[in-house]
């Protein structure tokens, strides 16, 4: 890692492009003094984008052209054969080539995900990336992955995962030994799947501290475990769970504080609780997800990533970079091999 | 199905038990004339439970005697092999001879699962129970299955599933053709796992008004589907989740409003949009999930239901008892293969 780091950011994905990006690269180029930022993407528009913000190209943020543009509901095989010259891997060979030292990308998540495996390569040992977020909980927060790379996992992958989840928890949050908890439901007589017991069994006789199983609702309880580990199709239906039924309960609140004049007085002399309350859910205070596995650093955006939630994701950047976070995962799961 | 139903009630099910089902048994009592009701229990507790709330048994109203009680946490094995005369499956058994048109159990899901699938036997051309209960979303509510009764599902059993769900939602909901979308995930070049694509193509194939993938997110957003369907795992996980979330927001929400003098004033002030908002989301009046596939109905109330929540789960006792579910599940199965 050089001493310092350079981040490129594919300036055109997610559904607000350059107008998410550009603000939350100059929030970032504010507050981190020793950190470079390559903009990807098409140089006229990112230099019409920079004049507007007042702001121009110096060694510490500069455009990297790239004239293509990977569309949101494109899929992966498509971006991979038709868009060689797409923000998206463009910004990835920056970190292949070591011009970059992370990448972080608001494009849709397929693309990113076929693509960064195709030009980073895996990490050894890691046969599948997996995508990790940080979740907020009542008691502070917890990492949880795989968040949909991967739809159909064996136990060994889940191990993986494990390992990986491990790593980044005790990189990013400073835990020592992450709690290792393997998401499972509690309802039918032999609990769980096949996969799930044996990956349980892989963990038990790991050096990873490996507390057991934990249940879709210790997900937003907190205290069960530092991460979560489960297949990409059921974490996926469970994140995407939670961004639909936050929706509704924020769509149910508004609509009772709307509902007449009273109410709406209710809400402006509430105003101080119900921003605070907005904050304390606010998702965008979570977004970046890692890809996890990859021989280079991918941080994948929310697609809908405003100014503040990309700002974070390149926050998330940043720390791994910081940590040599692939490095360290390799280096975790040779100490684990080596033991056994 | 009598004139005159009568709905057998596991009278020791649950946290909370007597305490929540003998409220719920009288409200239920008085607001059905021409419902019969047994609770089924230790008789003396349950005579002595029915003393303090004012009430004597009368031929709409009797205790059915059983002299166990299954554990909330005891596996569903041992709850067949030890408890014979549990007050579980002594009210099955009363659905069974056709004393009971069905059953009410807030009782552990492992133990009625296999005791009710034991008990009252599969439908022809069923081969697994699922569980499925009605979600709230912004515009209305849908049904989801399975929330848990099984782990490993095959494209057959999710078409199954489907079937159930269809049929349960037109009867319930009173939707000719109940739209069904299956639960998947987008993220994926090839979207989803290998049983959801050939469950997705035995729908297409079949008169069942199938309308595509549905998304974790689509759950509580409404309008995407009146039966969403998916294994019992991931739909365990879902609705966990939720649940989780749920108290959370719950949770910070009134953090907020209890942070100091001034926000307690304004919680004081909004008390009335607070209260509506609550009652929005309260899981209790969706509380009652059905066991679909047995030839018998059984409802599964939440274990930490009240009076409330055990109430609204025998009004889905009615509700199914006066639509003869079971046999139009077999009626709907026949058709559906008949025109193969």
């Amino acid at each position: 890692m050089s001493e310092n780091p350079t981040i490129a950011l594919d300036a055109m994905g997610g559904d607000i492009g350059p107008d998410a990006v550009l603000p939350a690269a100059i929030n970032i180029y504010k507050k981190y003094p020793d950190l470079n930022l390559v903009l990807v993407g098409q140089e006229d528009s990112l230099q019409a984008g920079l004049s507007r913000l007042g702001v121009e190209q110096d060694e510490r943020l500069r455009i990297h052209h790239a004239s293509e543009v990977v569309g949101m509901d494109e899929p992966a095989s498509s971006a991979m054969r038709n868009k060689k010259d797409s923000s998206m891997r463009v910004a990835l060979n920056l970190v292949k080539e070591g011009t970059a030292d992370a990448c972080v990308s608001a494009g849709n998540t397929g693309a990113l995900m076929a693509t960064g495996r195709f030009v980073l390569k895996m990490l050894p040992g890691i046969d599948r990336p997996a995508i990790i977020t940080a979740l907020p909980n009542i008691t502070g927060h917890s990492h949880m992955l795989d968040l949909g790379a991967n739809v159909d996992c064996t136990s060994d992958h889940l191990f993986q995962f494990a390992v990986m989840g491990s790593v980044l928890s005790s990189v990013v949050d400073n835990i020592e030994q992450p709690r290792i908890g393997l998401l499972n439901i509690g309802e039918e007589e032999i609990k769980g799947n096949e996969r799930v017991k044996m990956a349980a069994q892989l963990l038990s006789d790991s050096k990873l501290n490996y507390v057991g199983f934990v249940e879709g609702d210790d997900i937003y309880k907190g205290g069960a475990a530092d991460v979560i580990v489960c297949d990409g199709f059921v974490g996926n239906v469970s994140l995407k769970t939670s961004e639909g039924l936050a929706r509704m309960i924020g769509h149910f609140l508004k609509q009772e504080f709307s509902r007449n004049l009273l109410t709406r007085i209710m809400a402006m002399i509430s105003l101080p609780v119900i921003k605070a309350f907005k904050k304390r859910i606010d998702a965008r205070r979570y977004n970046g997800a890692s890809l996890l596995g990859l021989r280079g650093i991918v941080i994948k955006s929310h697609g809908g990533a405003d100014e503040l939630a990309f700002t974070n994701a390149i926050e998330i950047a940043i720390k791994e970079v910081h940590n040599a976070l692939p490095q360290r995962i390799s280096a975790m799961l040779e100490q684990l091999l080596t033991e056994e």
